[in-house]
């Protein structure tokens, strides 16, 4: 691995080597990736061959050793094949942001002095209802992925609002290759005017809205999925719940909604709900509870929640950034994963107000580790478990198990990282591990050369192709 | 206020006006700034009148209220005036990073497993030590100071090395116009090799250290200056830190040390000390708590401790990122201000992993919420608070009085903040207040678009000069 753009194949301004396109492409180069929630894996010099987007093979290097060799031994000639040749830093996953609401961008970093509810009536609500313009939800989904792509999210689980334009996100994750799941906002109570008629209605609304996947180009469909979204028990009718549960189980559909946030929230679900004893049972009552349900936030889940949610196959996608932002307190994300729940990462903008994963990364350590400091917890998460969460975790918790990780099979969603951003203080020759963990503590999107999915070259700020 | 890039004035392509120079130069620009600890002023229009590098004057211009008019009140022709119109964003005071340490910079982002006293010996002191060699410390000092002030750092309080070339990081700081005070480290026990031989060879090498600073130009030397650094009770003999105190009660020096960051720390001090009862109670016996003196971390202070500081005039840099990092522990904050503790907030390089203050002001709200949460302290940290902290609490700390606020007489260390990183979402028209929330919360260094010092241009991404 060399620093200083350098290295053993024709490299251009950016330190990385490109020839012209084949039908494997091997990309020589250190990789980190999680191959568990506890077991990080570091390879110095790897051999990683794609094909038709996905990982075919891995070879790990001897240091010195020949790649030609190891290139040999799956019938491809290295000196004609197609290659990327990484001479600086290293490549990863791409991260899977689990929760993030795209029409609230525009109002990221306000609102840090509310909490929950008075946010949605404040702030939220009033901004989505703009979304019913065609022409402004076409702009903003657009720069929504654009930018996100740019910080390295291969894979973003979005809700967009409740009205139909929210196809025009599913159009623009598709147009710019971004893997995601996209929801629009069931909710026929309790928000005021911003609200459908009836759940009739809004069923109806969603059959027109699944509909629409269909109409995306073929290899689009591979990559940009549905996703049920209910937006949270607060906003739903038991009838509309009860619909949705059973069109989910039907389709075998994904689900996404929000739990346990806040505890004036979860109050007034217990007045809305009073025969039903805990928030996840009213999600568990109404059929919303199963594998391929992304539940937000989980700040205040019960021991009992937990364990029924556990049963259920259902996971939490951890939102830091934002429980600490709008005031909802601090998850007990080691509890979750002790009591074996798939999780994953959110950015929860605009609830959240930092764009990507990797400051949602930095965030989950901080409170992870102040609950240790004060005794809340018996330790805090590991480094391995924070980037397990930040990009294969994620990936399992939307139900995409063959994402997050470079093992054959896999489909090739991948950072190259180089040091460019005023944090990064690289001065040549440190490992892997080293890079990395700079990366992961002082970097930033600026460090972000190139960004893969499913082996198609879609943002980067040195974008390269084979 | 236009963030279209239109102004009343010329414009420049940075959405900037400017004309030639002149001894005043006016700054028709919204802006924010603290009052004091709980009270922040932005001030939509404001016309700042900048003279040899401090604020002569400001006037608060009514909505549509023409500048010449109130230019005017002052016997200056505005038309005729140097002047800087700016058509988006705001100014606001420059960051003051009270605590970090200057050659430990390419070791950002590594040792996050480690505590204290370990990273010490396994990170640290071996890095250190490499600046006995003056090209090596040249280098890392001008480039450390270079990325500091474009990420906005207008005053730096700065840790050296024990080594004589420590002068060069005074050097560095001249040489780009940086504000400063700048430590060689006293250490003459306790770190192995890294050591100096005795009490006496430190306090002469700190006496031609003291005697460096005569030498700069003289219009540096109002901006840096030296403080006096016995690194921790740890590295310091008893002979040694009386000296330094006698030093710095006869030439009323600042003084730099750290205190109370992690509790094996405070055990060992306390067994090396076994005569006095606290940490705080061995600086305070040798004469090293004063006006002037900024203690570094304080995470497990006592209230007795923090009366005591309280009564001497000493501060406290809170590094919430580095306390974090090495698993240190969650200052009380909150408990220091009441206390009427001067407190500034430290990044704490290497100890801290990000550089600079804003993404401090994130990790101090963040800590000082999830303590709030838990029960552990009344309330959390206002935003105001934080700012203060940022900027004209952390000049206090430095016994600047006249630094990181607009007041007249104020130097003006200045940033020019506009919209450019992916996470600001600005659609134009917004009010000072939102795009100064949004940019504390979501925007990082690429929205500075100009930094000044003491009236001087000296960095940013989008420099511009009248």
């Amino acid at each position: 691995m060399v620093f200083d753009g350098t290295s053993s194949g024709a490299v251009n301004g950016n330190g990385v080597a490109s020839l012209p396109a084949a039908s494997t492409t091997l990309y020589l180069t250190p990789i980190v990736h999680s191959l568990s929630l506890s077991k990080l894996e570091m390879v110095p010099h790897a051999l990683v061959a794609v094909s038709a987007g996905r990982v075919a093979w891995v070879e790990h290097l001897k240091d010195r050793q020949d790649p030609a060799e190891a290139a040999e031994k799956h019938g491809i000639d290295y000196e004609a094949a197609d290659k990327v040749v990484v001479s600086e830093g290293f490549m990863c996953p791409g991260f899977v942001d689990t929760h993030t609401h795209a029409p609230q961008y525009p109002n990221n970093g306000l609102g840090g002095s509310l909490q929950l509810l008075d946010w949605l009536v404040e702030l939220t609500f009033p901004l989505e209802q703009e979304y019913d313009d065609a022409a402004y939800a076409a702009k903003v989904y657009k720069e929504v992925v654009r930018r996100n792509l740019a910080v390295g999210t291969t894979t973003a689980c979005y809700y967009g609002t409740l009205h139909s334009t929210t196809t025009l996100l599913a159009d623009a994750c598709a147009a710019a290759g971004q893997r995601a799941l996209v929801g629009r906002c069931s909710m026929d109570t309790g928000s005021g005017t911003y609200v459908e008629a009836s759940a009739e209605e809004s069923m109806a609304t969603t059959d027109l809205f699944l509909q629409h996947f269909d109409t995306l180009p073929s290899e689009a469909q591979q990559l940009v999925k549905p996703v049920l979204t209910p937006r949270f028990a607060l906003s739903c009718t038991s009838q509309l719940m009860a619909d949705l549960g059973k069109l989910a189980n039907e389709r075998d559909l994904a689900v996404q909604t929000h739990i346990c946030e806040n505890p004036t929230e979860i109050a007034r679900v217990k007045e809305v709900f009073p025969a039903i004893s805990t928030y996840a049972g009213v999600y568990e009552a109404h059929g919303l509870l199963r594998k391929g349900t992304i539940l937000a936030h989980g700040v205040h889940l019960s021991e009992a929640e937990r364990a029924v949610i556990r049963r259920s196959g259902a996971g939490i996608s951890h939102c830091p950034g934002s429980n600490t932002n709008l005031n909802s307190g601090a998850a007990r994300v080691l509890a979750m994963l002790e009591a074996g729940i798939p999780v994953g990462l959110g950015s929860d903008c605009s609830g959240g107000c930092e764009m990507g994963i990797l400051p949602q990364l930095r965030n989950a350590s901080t409170v992870s580790r102040v609950l240790a400091f004060e005794g809340q917890t018996a330790r805090s998460l590991s480094t391995a478990e924070l980037f397990f969460l930040a990009t294969r975790g994620g990936a399992e918790l939307c139900r995409w198990d063959d994402v997050g990780h470079f093992e054959p099979g896999a489909q090739f969603d991948a950072l190259w990282v180089r040091p460019r951003s005023p944090g990064m203080w690289v001065e040549g020759g440190e490992a892997v591990e080293m890079v990395f963990e700079k990366w992961l503590c002082s970097g930033d999107d600026r460090d972000i050369g190139a960004v893969w999915v499913n082996g198609r070259l879609v943002s980067g700020a040195s974008p390269v192709e084979a």
